[in-house]
């Protein structure tokens, strides 16, 4: 049978499986050898904490007229009481918007994403994205072929004098950052936060240098320390913000439930965008995730994962104080679910996780979250996932291998 | 607040509401004046028949184990176990793939087709489709700006005479079609079944002239007189077709549950877009159809739409020999959920369709399903959706409209 490839489009070719996937192979490999691998890489939830019990009160619960509207073709907009739940949701991060209007239901957060690359993205447009930030969100942006203004992010998130100084120089040189992708509240990956009076900053010079911001804030319900930070669409005047959120932290990320609350003209073009792409989302999903909402079931995870998690990042710290070598650094996260470290320069992570899969530990390079994929003594490290035991073990394996290596 | 318009891409700015949005607003509009209106437009499943029982039952028996695997994120290339009940389920169409390698979930046909747009189309390259053909699909492929080349669609499908002549056009001016579009099972919207010879000589012709066929499935499954008819992909020994089929016209159409079956490097490059664009799909949906599978309520559903959808072909097509004028042709569809009603030239049901919804019925202008938006004297029909009651009082209306516009 001949190649295919040549058929492949240059957005086709430029598919290719990523670091994830190699990681993952590797760990599937040891687990067909019997080998146990304790997984430190994605943003899973608590197997304990999955909400099993209410998820499964609420489909006994189901009546008939619900099935006739689950079952059928649904609004590309997404179910209108889970639009009407989400908007009140909303208000306990002080975001006010018309659920009829200004939210849209997406198939996570990756599908809000990517419809906004598809809905702004022209090739060479100029987009600012943190370094590091959510790789992710960067496969989405890059099947557009923007051109990436990048920031770097300090204890404090995007560094705005950096982005201030790169907006001058875009001036002068007559051009402009369209968007800017940021993850204020407990970044992915380096868990910082970006306090109050930047926010009101960064939404200032929005409006000076005519930009939009997409806010992704998948974990900021998750705070080990006093509040939730208030979201930067809560001060949205100017409606320059498309403000994502997702219940795959909080709740459940199997079931893909993610939102997008945006200025109307934004919400509309995006949910034609969505039909082009599939239709309308899966209806038993969005009416489970209406009945946990109003159900008060939503709040009770967030208060659950909060505790649970903050007990793992404390574990998986004091952990790294007994195992790692003195050269690694790492941050203490006050909230989400990762642990960034660095290690010394020429340490290469991305060469190195492979070994790891071999003792028995996996965890995520962190090259993958820079445009620059040169900045290889990086590490990100999950604790919301395994299990304390893995977290001890998995911590151990870890740090005896970088003894050897740095 | 300033207009966002400006920040729209190319792609964005080609995203503009359909015709079935403004019929779907009037709908609204007539529903808020408590007016009553008869849906002959989309390919919705009849109420009653809607599997609510099975899938109730699957819900309650869902054991814990199933729960975990459920609730958290899945493989970009669909749960193992519906990929497994998808194969065994394609060898009743004589299909045979690797559940492993060759089957991906999409949500919805509707993703398949948008991934395969990503991943086939650069800008110019020429993709055949028949004239008329499944709006939705052109939409997806619109995205990526092909060339279409339009290949007539008679009483036994795509005129394969009109598409050699076409490639050996191309062929002397040094080009060559990329794919083809293909809905050979009574097609959306003519109804018509392309022959088994022709099936065959297709794919000679795909291999001769070295392009792919997108074989588009939902409804093969539905026939009212025989066996269903084998898929293309049945005989596809050189794997050039990528084979799309769905739930949604003989389960449920709110599952959201598609698949492809197509060769492994197709199908892995399709997998690693899908990451891309939403990481996974629902575990919920995908878990209950593994169950529907794997319990035999799907090939139960599918004769029992097959028989329902049978009486309310017959119910139309008599009330349209009652109230119709002669001047209106229209087929005898032998499957499938559709009507396709031919006008005298001048009479624009494009136009005419709000005057339809404002004496309470709505239908789908046929100019929609044609590349060239000329075409505007065709109708298409849904039978499947309203109630025998609807259908005739439905048709009555659109009949006395007729017959004052012809």
């Amino acid at each position: 049978m001949v190649g295919k490839d040549r058929f492949f489009s240059d957005l086709g070719r430029s598919y290719k499986p990523g670091i994830i996937t190699e990681i993952v192979l590797a760990a599937f490999e040891m687990a067909k050898k019997g080998k146990k691998l304790i997984s430190l890489t994605g943003g899973s939830y608590d197997p304990p904490s999955l909400p099993v019990a209410e998820i499964r009160e609420v489909l006994q619960e189901v009546p008939d007229t619900a099935w006739r509207e689950i079952l059928q073709y649904g609004s590309n907009q997404g179910y209108w009481r889970l639009r009407d739940a989400l908007s009140k949701f909303m208000k306990g991060s002080e975001i006010t918007v018309d659920p009829e209007r200004e939210v849209l239901v997406t198939t996570g957060s990756q599908q809000a994403l990517d419809l906004i690359s598809r809905v702004f993205i022209n090739e060479g447009d100029i987009i600012g994205v943190g370094s590091p930030t959510y790789l992710a969100a960067l496969s989405a942006f890059k099947q557009f072929s923007p051109r990436f203004l990048t920031i770097p992010v300090g204890d404090e998130g995007l560094n705005l004098g950096a982005l201030e100084e790169e907006l001058e120089r875009l001036r002068r040189e007559g051009k402009g950052m369209k968007m800017l992708y940021v993850v204020p509240s407990f970044q992915n990956p380096t868990g910082v936060v970006m306090p109050q009076p930047n926010r009101r900053r960064l939404l200032e010079m929005a409006e000076e240098h005519d930009f939009l911001i997409v806010e992704d804030n998948p974990y900021g319900y998750i705070a080990f320390e006093g509040e939730p930070p208030t979201p930067i669409k809560a001060f949205d005047e100017g409606g320059r913000v498309i403000y994502l959120s997702t219940f795959s932290k909080i709740v459940s990320p199997g079931l893909r439930i993610g939102w997008v609350a945006a200025e109307e003209e934004i919400v509309k073009k995006l949910a034609i965008a969505k039909s082009a792409v599939d239709l309308c989302s899966d209806g038993l999903s969005q009416y489970v995730a209406s009945e946990l909402l109003s159900r008060g079931v939503v709040e009770r995870q967030v208060r659950k994962v909060t505790d649970v998690y903050r007990e793992k990042r404390d574990l998986m710290l004091e952990s790294m104080e007994v195992y790692f070598p003195k050269e690694a650094e790492w941050n203490r996260p006050r909230g989400g679910l990762f642990l960034w470290v660095r290690l010394p320069e020429g340490v290469d992570a991305s060469e190195m996780v492979f070994e790891a899969v071999e003792r028995g530990v996996a965890y995520i390079p962190g090259s993958n979250f820079f445009t620059d994929p040169s900045k290889t003594n990086y590490m990100r490290l999950n604790y919301s996932f395994p299990s304390k035991e893995g977290i001890v073990e998995g911590i151990k394996i870890l740090g005896d291998l970088l003894k050897e290596r740095v």
